[in-house]
């Protein structure tokens, strides 16, 4: 919690959060961490079921609809905390891509898509996914993408193959991004539709490998075929053609999620780190505490965390203030700052660990595989680099536009 | 200007510096660059009557002494804008040592110091220098000092050798810290020393090449050999044996003055650097700023430049409101994390302009060169990291302690 | 192969293996990195088979044997290309542990622990193992070994508890280290001693999860707890106390063999970079080829390379000629060296094939996770690097010592 | 000295050159670091009619002509001995410009030509310089060049600008590159003419400050205007259009005698580290060589030498044996491996030595400034990773064209 970004709500919340993680999830890492979703996910549920009778469940959902109401600036510093353990997320239905979905189906959604598939998925009775990287196309340019939705009298008949389709093993829907109307100006062509993932055609072809974990259920990434697969024209989420607008509404706070998520694994490692370096005893009279190299590590860390918070928080603010538009620069910033920085505090992290670091009695070894993906998903980092680059140059380009006059 | 760091006061005074800036010191850079300080001198007197004139004199001063009276998180910002030119800070009386002389004497000279050193050095009329670091004494470990101050009936009488005293050449007056007594715990040992620079045994035997930069005047960092060297007893500056707890307090501030005149030389070089993009066409069709790896450069920068600031700025907000006691990690870790940045920025601002680069054409030269001791004064970065490190693994090592009983 | 390091022997052999490599294993890496050991096992001995029958057995030992009888520089450079696929070295019975184990009774062991151990080991009839690292203790200080050996009569009982012991699951025997005698001086502490695995006591407590891979029989690493477990006096390896020594004559070539695996690797990353660079279309009416960052990465990573097969394959020149003792630097550097250039280049790889790089499409996710260990295993980079620092340091010292007489 | 590499001839001649170096060069470094060279060259002067004497002189020229006739793989590890002090190559009448210029002379110069410029260069008697480079056009593209040589009768006209000819000031003639046919294929429209700087239209306009220092004589770099300046048709060097022909064949050896030159350059900014690690007393009972931080700075730098020198030797070795074109790639490769190690070493030397580093007390400070171009001359390292990596990707792309038939 930063000082000057901490509200009375906040104030409140915040060791309430801490509480309930060091009591009731921190001592069940090690037992998660070794058995599949499946298994897990009845000790989960019972964590899920405490959290929403604490009243912690879902917070950044409206305090009208009797929950917390943090914003952005406030949710931000609770997901931090709640990204120090792999399920922390998860036990207070705060996790992707469900949160997306929630907040896309809150806005866009018609009242009677609300009542089928936000109601219970707010509710945490049913999961849900979100499908659109697909293979063989550059997952940095939606414009890339084959999957089509064909209009047939009152169905949309979707054809296509998606993968990294993140927890569609087991989740009720899927919010699919497809090509609507070819004609367009390119960026009108896409939309998205709700697809039940009982629909006919809607085929599971396998979990992908993420790094050796095929993982199941929520912890899993699946390949997707679309094969002639019908939903009804309602199903259709706001306006045909606003896939891409709808898309870049959703990735913006979905972008600070990440990277909030992203500061509370490094917290965690850091703290890891310290533990490690006061309890190994090099055997020459020193502590690995007291080795200059893990001491310079231990302070990069902490500075590299702390202007981390600051960047995400600052533009958490932002957002709130003026609107996503408004912080597109700062968004893509954060991205890859902070994916480097996770990069670099993981990996210090398990190397203090020695051999240790590799096994599965910190949740190194998990975040280590699980994050590596951060400089890849939501736009590679060379990607958004250009594309910060592009817009700091563009008043330099118009300088030199108007100097040739 | 970050907007919620903004105040009245800063909204008002920061268009007004800029524009400064802009139409009176820019366009000397080139001039200035190219001649030594003693030629520079009257072209920035000139300059100085002027910023004096329109009341942007050494805005860190009191409003009830008809400054502007900016709180360190103010004039941090306004110190970012001074350091986009190399004698920006110079021009509004704000330039160090003079300006951490200022606020020493400030709080702790007696009236009568106040009326004979402080007053003309507010005013500009003298200059001054502080003399601290040793040859062949670590530089940060303040108490290997060798320079000695003994009481013979009413002066001291200093002996000693100090090297890289910044400005000496030229100043009116040092403060010159020296042990005082040898027998007390060894945080009292030293005090602080006001030497009028024309006093006998003042002797300033050279210059000190600084990367192939003797410079003259301001510009310039002096070995000053103390011999015999006599002053009055009432010299002395505060208590007997204060002399590292008044340094503590000069260094902090110190340090978020280094930070933010490193923030906008970064801010400078990056403005460069997208300068130089969009101008060089590199011959086959394509600008500069088409190329992916300086646009990776120039995302780089901004997004690492924002993070420093951030750092700094927040450090700046909790001592203004907790003191410098309070914010001694933040201070250590802006210090490496900041120099850091600022070395790979000019590093790459230099690289993107090729040849260029390395002349005198623009101010990257003498950054390159002068803003290379960065990692190294006030603490080599090395030093700065295991202090911070020590202290993130304190509450870890009681934690140990605790465990073993 | 490099042109002045290439003999007739190695002329003649390179050509069989790379074709051996190309039509009999790349084939199969999809289908081997999809399936455990066990599984992979039948399909494996069909290859050793050939392998044996094409005469490209084990080609570092003797041609007297019956083998190629490859020089240290000569061998380095087909380890090399035998690293070029997941299973490369098991197929030709050049894997660790069992390449270095039978280098170790190839020199040390008694005729009839040749015949009982080393033959079938040679043959590749059985596979073995090699107990050292230990938990709770820095693994890079050989001293802090607990696990001890004492003389029952006939017997050793040995007691203690491994890790890390790489391939126990399956083998049929383990050399194991122990401490023998804590009066003598520090490194004639401790002995090598065999023990079978079907020994009682020797307790095989579980395979570990390595970056979330638990693996099974040659591919896993074993926690072993040695409980009261008796072998016959005549199962020591060498003499009394000779512990230590041997281990250092294991672990120098051991290096080299681990810098040329690596350098294989890196090799077929670069390859696999390089056709995801020509296939990729960037939809921009550019393939991923022609942009600069993959380029940067391309060319980086063939000088890193290029670099780390010269310091190799001179440091296996100079050992085969002046023997282990006189590279003990060469070596201490090549390790972290090469385990440096290994993470860059297998990190860049999977960056360049984007989600499909942590896949099991290609064997990256395979290497990046296996590999993470170079840079921890047979001592930290940390441990090695402060070594070859001590040692670069040496004469330095001496003289300071001669200069203050 | 690299014992695989070393012939009978160097193992004559390097202890001859090392104990000149360190009798006659190291002494005098202080001094000459801090006089200009139009007084240095006196004593300078001195310790060129020595080497002469001693038969040290040019030791790359035949064994014919009566010095030593060094391989480029022989000379190339003296050349290393030669950088490790600012003046050595100049001593011995290796430096560039002018080694370049008498290779190129060597084989492409009229007998009248050689007569006329060789001779006395060969001597020593004058120097000369090469002018290419020119500003407002990327360097690394040599299509861009601006300067033209129209004939008018017997005569060539030259007009254009150039910039960082080195060693312009003093020399006696220039080696100028001129488009001197803008009909023909690109590649053919440059040549190369022999321009005595006496010559009227022979404009020096500046020596060009180069991080700050504008030196004068042999260690300057100017800007030259061409202005109608008339030479004979006999002073073209070769055939018309041959130009750039010329150039490459220059360059190549020319990256390798700067690659070697870096590396004495390091191999001494390491020495200075050694001894200022072993001298540094940190006040708490150990030495600077104790801090685990320099002593991995100083066995990566160890690690990275070495391997730079084994880069650069075999690149040698194989122009020696198979022609300048065949190691294209390899020249490509040295000259950015071996420019950022470069850079690294010698900040890593400055930072060790903290404020000192700085001064004129070591070479430091000046090939901190002097070498900073190294990334940028001869091409930027980033045009030559894109190179090489085009290089690597060939083959792969016309796999792909095969693979569409």
């Amino acid at each position: 919690m930063v000082d000057i970004f901490a509200t009375d709500k906040l104030r409140k919340a915040y060791p309430e959060y801490q509480q309930f993680i060091a009591l009731h999830l921190y001592p069940l890492e090690r037992q998660l961490l070794s058995i599949p979703f499946s298994e897990a996910s009845a000790i989960l549920e019972e964590k899920r079921t405490l959290a929403r009778a604490m009243g912690l469940w879902a917070p950044y959902l409206p305090a009208e609809e009797g929950h917390i109401g943090l914003t952005m600036l406030e949710f931000a510093q609770i997901s931090e905390l709640l990204a120090t353990t792999p399920y922390g997320h998860y036990v207070f239905n705060c996790q992707a891509p469900d949160i997306g979905n929630i907040e896309l189906l809150h806005r866009h959604a018609s009242d009677e898509q609300k009542q089928r598939y936000l109601k219970p998925l707010t509710e945490g009775a049913i999961r849900s996914c979100f499908s659109m990287t697909e293979p063989g196309h550059a997952g940095s340019n939606p414009l890339l993408m084959s999957t089509t939705a064909a209009r047939d009298g009152d169905e949309w008949v979707i054809n296509g193959r998606k993968w990294f389709t993140t927890a569609a093993d087991g989740a009720s829907f899927a919010v699919v991004m497809a090509i609507t109307d070819t004609g367009t100006p390119k960026y009108e062509r896409a939309s998205m539709i709700i697809v039940p993932t009982n629909t006919p055609g809607f085929n599971l072809v396998r979990n992908i490998p993420v790094l050796g974990d095929t993982g199941d259920g929520y912890h899993s990434h699946s390949e997707i075929e679309y094969k002639d697969c019908r939903v009804p024209a309602a199903n259709l989420l706001g306006a045909v053609g606003s896939g891409f607008r709808l898309a870049q509404e959703r990735l913006g706070p979905g972008r600070i999620h990440h990277c909030m998520r992203w500061i509370g694994i490094c917290e965690r490692a850091l703290d890891l780190m310290c533990r490690r370096a006061v309890e190994r005893d090099m055997g020459d009279g020193q502590l690995l505490a007291d080795k200059q190299t893990i001491q310079h590590w231990i302070a990069e860390s902490r500075a590299e965390i702390n202007a981390s918070r600051y960047l995400v928080l600052h533009t958490a603010e932002m957002l709130d203030r003026l609107g996503a538009k408004a912080v597109r620069n700062e968004i893509s910033a954060i991205k890859f700052f902070v994916a480097d920085v996770l990069g670099k505090v993981l990996d210090r992290s398990v190397q203090a660990h020695g051999a240790l670091g590799l096994t599965d009695a910190t949740p190194l070894s998990y975040w280590y595989r699980h994050e590596r993906g951060a400089r890849i998903y939501d736009g590679p980092d060379e990607v958004h680099k250009s594309a910060l680059a592009r817009s700091v140059l563009k008043p330099y380009l118009n300088l030199q536009d108007q100097s040739v006059k």
